[in-house]
């Protein structure tokens, strides 16, 4: 688990033989922009809910070649001796701007925005990637899950099959961003203020001499957490009747559980649980709780429910942890900017065949427009920094890539607000930042921004991004330039 | 990153939960044995490397609840004060046996046994799944990568794509062992001492005036790893003529390199790698090294291998370090025999409506049959612990499914090898931890104990795992006796 540790050297080799090179050349210094952005939402959704900013500020906080990492690095006879000196008093100056966490953001809009001297902006490419790249997408499974779930409380259960501790730690606090009610991991629950969730495993009924034993003990001593898995034996014929009968117990005595119920962890959860829920029911049990782990996921959790399932608490784990059906974030970070030699910064374009992969250059900022009577989010446009946007004028968009495709605001129906907010101003942190409950709470409310078209499963409603016409003008002219030098 | 890090609630609730249980009716000492086993082998394979012990290793050590954590667990209202007292001075006190890392392994073997009292046995379950799942997955798909090279290097190149620092860092561990020669992320490389490896990025080449220059000063700077990246402009039109122009520029002023070439990173390798060797080899380079690294896999190097790629060197990134076809390692940790009260380990089941889901009772070990001659492995036998196989005795196993399929070896014509080595016993460390390069060495000469028809990346040739006829006896007793229970 990475909180507090310096990771410094967690970063890609030629990250620092470039910054070698920006050092020896004399060009350590110019302040260049960079764009961490990403091309694809994942799971072909039409959003993605950004996440890690704050593993990314504790990142750049931390940021320092200690003494051993420069003794290693000297080890490796390929650095030049001062440039390892220039690294012993090394830090970050620069400043960021982010899209705050548990935000939705879509296709090439820059994430992070880092500007700082090129040899700063260079090392910390990998670590913010990777950070940023994996939360991202555990949120956004997560929000998938949730929304699959209609209502009903999600556990994330997956730290066993994680990618490492902390793919199972970080991943839970991103899992709880997306809107998760709480994990089994209670290293993630102690670290971010969380709730910790858990029953028991088949371990504890096979510890005790037989299965009601195992259950009444388990009762007695978490009357207030007494969700029993009844399928250590057989599910229908020993698990539920012995849980029935424990808690038949439990209303003799007069015990009064805030949560009581049963766990299903194989077999078929629809059926299962119908017939459980008819068991329970008979026997005068309405409020206990079916709760369902084994192999879940959105379209799994979407099925049950249309046949009928009658579960209400649902745990995922291993897919939803490792985002099973799609397990990277193509997070990149791109050159956008570099200053001229005289403080003015210049745009910067990446090319390439693929028109998708063009980059967008200059200094840029996010303007999100959304419906003043409905609320709905109806596009984003990425314009230059200096650009002004007066919501009293008409407002038009246009598709970048289809040009002819517009839309048009009149002044009173539309409000808008920028994404990037500064994080770090030279080299210091400017930001508040919101505990994971908070972020969660802002992500439900940025949820409900999207139309429901929007948050579906499969075919979702794409939401336009286009580009100023001040960008576009700039992008294209870039291009023709570029074109016409070859 | 996790390394010496206190990692003891990163488990899930329940355990704690249950260990709350065991120590409430003081069931906390009998001693347990657990296995941890996976039932497929991931992408499809024959088989799997096991890795991660070292980290499991370092987390038994570290195991401990700080004062942080008791008041934390104290916050939670759910466990008694006199367990909390007890978890003051809570050590691992069992033992651990373990398939080394780097090693071969096949469904159902016990890659890690657990013999201890309950209390401590149940509290390690996640940790050790999520330690030994993950770079067990890892390991498994960089060697399936390698393979795919047939005698190429193979770089690892994912750390922006992982799911987190530990998967980045702890997973570039894992590529090592599968085999990969080195890895971009300079923090693997200083913890484990492996090599680190990069080039440049297309940032480098953008931040000077032309790519002519950005790749001289690359090369007179680092002469002895001159691999250019030639994609950022135009890979044949201006990328391999700079490339060419600058190794002239090199061998001119008499500068000889260890290592140069250029680097491919988006286009159609196939194609631009042939023509990029015509050119370095009509220019005079035969020995310019060509690598690659475009979201590459096992499927896509034998695909370019086949179209005649004149690729020698290939960096693997997103699909290697999140396993992308199959991102979760499916490993449990089941009850397998349980203190009787008087000091035998009574044998424990956990049976399923699945075949495969039900478990092998009694303390295990793994006895692997190697053809005496060709040294090629033949099958393994899971046996009981105080069974005792005799290499001058013929020996015949079966398949426990199809108890027809029968193998029989004459004596001189085989040889057997226990795999489960000793970890810890009473808690302390008797095992004599290699380094990260010995591992890869050994897994090396483990996959060289597999005929290359197991090695096949679709349809391999599964070995046969068969049980010994104790095992298979008792756990058909056990099987009987719970139905006829029923």
């Amino acid at each position: 688990m990475f909180t507090d540790q310096n990771l410094t050297l967690m970063t890609d080799l030629y990250q620092l033989t470039m910054m070698q090179g920006y050092y020896h050349y004399g060009k350590k210094d110019r302040t260049v922009v960079f764009d961490l952005f990403y091309r694809d939402n994942p799971f072909s959704a039409a959003f993605s809910i950004v996440a890690g900013l704050d593993q990314a500020i504790e990142y750049i906080q931390n940021l320092h070649f200690s003494p051993e990492d420069i003794a290693y690095l000297q080890s490796l006879n390929i650095f030049e001796a001062d440039f390892l000196e220039y690294l012993k008093d090394f830090r970050f100056t620069g400043d960021i701007d982010a899209i705050p966490e548990g935000s939705i953001a879509f296709p090439r809009e820059p994430l992070l925005r880092v500007k700082a001297p090129i040899i700063e902006a260079q090392l910390i490419e990998t670590a913010l990637l990777c950070i940023i790249n994996h939360q991202s997408l555990i949120a956004t499974k997560a929000s998938r899950v949730v929304w699959a779930a209609k209502g009903d409380p999600v556990m994330e259960f997956g730290l066993r099959r994680a990618q490492g501790p902390d793919a199972g730690t970080l991943g839970a606090r991103a899992a709880v961003i997306g809107g998760c009610i709480g994990t089994s991991n209670v290293l993630t629950a102690q670290l971010f203020d969380v709730a910790p969730k858990g029953t028991h495993s088949h371990s504890w009924v096979m510890s005790f001499d037989d299965e009601l034993t195992a259950f009444r003990a388990y009762a007695e001593l978490f009357p207030d957490m007494c969700i029993l898995l009844v399928d250590t034996y057989d599910t229908l014929g020993s698990g539920v009747p012995n849980a029935i009968k424990v808690f038949q117990e439990m209303r003799d005595a007069g015990v009064s559980s805030k949560m009581y119920g049963i766990r299903l962890d194989s077999g078929d959860l629809a059926y299962l649980s119908m017939e459980a829920r008819k068991m329970l029911d008979e026997a005068g049990f309405p409020d206990a709780i079916i709760s369902a782990s084994s192999d879940l996921d959105e379209y799994l959790i979407r099925d049950l429910k249309l046949q009928g399932a009658q579960i209400s608490l649902w745990g995922v784990g291993t897919r939803l942890i490792t985002a099973k059906d799609c397990p990277s974030f193509g997070g990149v970070y791109k050159l956008a900017a570099e200053d001229d030699g005289t403080g003015v910064m210049e745009p910067k374009i990446k090319l390439s065949d693929n028109a998708v992969k063009i980059t967008n250059p200059g200094v840029k900022k996010i303007i999100r427009i959304y419906d003043k009577q409905t609320g709905y989010l109806r596009g984003d446009l990425i314009a230059l920094e200096d650009e002004i946007f007066d919501e009293s004028q008409p407002l038009e968009i246009f598709d970048p890539e289809n040009t002819w495709k517009r839309m048009r605001f009149k002044p009173g129906t539309y409000t808008l607000r920028e994404l990037l907010t500064p994080i770090f101003r030279g080299g210091k942190l400017v930001y508040s930042r919101p505990s994971v409950m908070e972020i969660q709470q802002y992500c439900k409310a940025e949820q409900a921004t999207l139309r429901p078209e929007s948050k579906r499963l499969v075919n979702a409603q794409t939401i336009p991004v286009d580009l100023s016409q001040s960008l576009y003008d700039l992008k294209q002219a870039m291009i023709q330039k570029f074109s016409a030098e070859e």
